[in-house]
């Protein structure tokens, strides 16, 4: 029932708990207003935007493409310092369905004028399959972006776990992007192609996450340019190592004029979960204490520089600025921007 | 310079302010990346993406389709009970610049599976023009998105202010939605269309107002329907008088199944402003102590029930979450979701 009140000469309806709850159920149609419209439906279009989203980084222009977002059950050793319930309440907090992970991968390409740069490939077109449509989505919003992929000059990979280059390939296992050079870090490469450190690994899996990079590179005939941190690896953009997540996982800074942004590859994963609590080591961080190291690091400079952080795990446009907020970290998305 | 430390094994690039600040310059480029690719540059987009976005409420469809958004400067009295300073606060706190307001304007199309509704209309095709771009935007933006405008059976009008009611003529003043039926609160006709209340209204803004909606409404021949508050104006859409932006002024409830969307209209205006601080009294809120009373009891309402709000001047696609902060509220955005 909707109830009405006086004030100050307005009809008010109370937005009472009772009313909110009961209120669309029991108001009365309006017969004047429902009538004389009886026109053929328009069907729902019954799919999303293409996801692809610019900004400037003074003269370079970065455009984010998304590549989907999936949805997992988590698993009681997920993160190896903190309990289900634990992991719950600030899933919760952020509005998520409890013992449920969301995860998104974005991401970017670069282009600086002269050269067409991806940063990192996403989970593949294999994947679109397999996951209906949630993920794999890179090349198809690339192609919205109205970006072709022969065209790209370089793809950076930030380091070596599937969802970052499993897009190298396409589904019949050939070059993602013919006319690319890749570059991978060298301190990634150096470890994970050491085949010592692949027998040590655990079984399970680290053993997959060795076996499926030589799966991709392989295809690639191995040929790729490993390249150092803190060097300018394209005009304007310079790699900073940030390893914990993995042995030689790199970011990147992207500078042009006053503008720069951190691209920051998997320094945290979700942010909900990963920056608010900088101390949470889940098992895709290989080494939990240096991840947690880095991340604090990373961070604590972001907020002193109030520099933009784009977050490969972040929801799509996943450009924000960080604070601290408790322990951690809370970002606050950069607002979108309709004109470039 | 780029300054090195050894730690746990991996070479690590210190984070430190001098590194962020002068690292870019000072890095060597990497000769053995950067030869070999003399192809020609892919010319940069240099424009952004289409700005609209899908989500469901249950069986109903919601595309949020943009408008733009324009930045102005604000004089002394943009709020009647703070200074320059005091308004400037929050906005550095949420990364704008100090004296200018960036205002985005989203209007939304809502396919209830039997009709196609728009919930206010924009500033117009006309000022796609006069703002070069910037605002203006939401005929390009339902064309990107395959909405059809002569297709749209209803036009829900929350309020009679220019970036609302605009959008409802196109340049050569012909109805942009042919074959629309439009719904104004009936509250709002009332007392605007009284030429009494125009002869009474101060000066300057309030008989901007006036006359400004008499020139759209004159073109419709007056031909509207109007409707009341806490009625089911179209399925699944029930309407809330939440007066003191002005004095008719609505929002609406739109549900389906388990799900609701609280559609505010300007019960705040951007939030970083106004949802953070409900207590300031913007000009545009005609009686701003009967809007910020109006904004606490639809704020608070919106905590308790964890219900998401559609926000006209929200930033694209202006969906969030609201919680409490300090004397008001916090906006949490709803994360893109890059599947429907």
């Amino acid at each position: 029932m909707i109830e009405r009140a006086q004030n100050e000469g307005n009809v008010m309806t109370e937005l009472s708990r009772r009313t909110m709850l009961s209120g669309v159920a029991a108001a009365a149609l309006a017969p004047a207003i429902m009538s004389g419209l009886a026109d053929a439906a328009t069907p729902r279009a019954g799919k999303q935007a293409p996801g692809f989203y610019r900004y400037k980084v003074g003269d370079i222009e970065v455009t984010v493409v998304t590549d989907g977002a999936n949805t997992f059950k988590f698993n009681d050793d997920h993160v190896s310092n903190k309990n289900r319930g634990e992991i719950n309440a600030p899933l919760i907090t952020a509005y998520y369905q409890p013992d449920l992970l969301t995860t998104p991968y974005n991401p970017i390409v670069v282009n600086t004028g002269g050269k067409l740069i991806v940063f990192d490939t996403g989970t593949s077109e294999t994947a679109y399959e397999s996951t209906k449509g949630n993920t794999g989505q890179f090349q198809l919003n690339l192609k919205a972006a109205g970006i072709d992929r022969s065209a790209v000059d370089t793809v950076v990979i930030s380091h070596f776990h599937g969802d970052h280059i499993n897009g190298l390939l396409t589904p019949d296992n050939k070059r993602a992007f013919p006319n690319a050079e890749i570059l991978v870090p060298a301190t990634e490469w150096k470890y994970f192609m050491d085949d010592g450190e692949m027998s040590r690994a655990p079984k399970g899996r680290m053993e997959t996450v060795f076996k499926n990079l030589r799966r991709v590179f392989d295809v690639l005939e191995r040929k790729v340019t490993q390249y150092e941190s803190g060097k300018e690896i394209a005009p304007g953009v310079t790699s900073v190592a940030t390893p914990g997540h993995t042995p030689g996982h790199q970011s990147h800074i992207i500078a042009s004029g006053n503008s720069k942004v951190f691209v920051q590859g998997d320094v945290t994963h979700v942010p909900w979960l990963f920056a608010r609590n900088p101390d949470w080591h889940a098992f895709y961080d290989q080494d939990g204490k240096l991840a947690e190291e880095t991340r604090r690091k990373v961070y604590d400079m972001l907020v002193a520089e109030k520099m933009p952080v784009q977050g490969f795990h972040y929801p799509f446009p996943a450009l924000a600025y960080v604070e601290r907020a408790g322990n951690g970290y809370r970002e606050v998305p950069v607002p979108w921007n309709p004109v470039l």
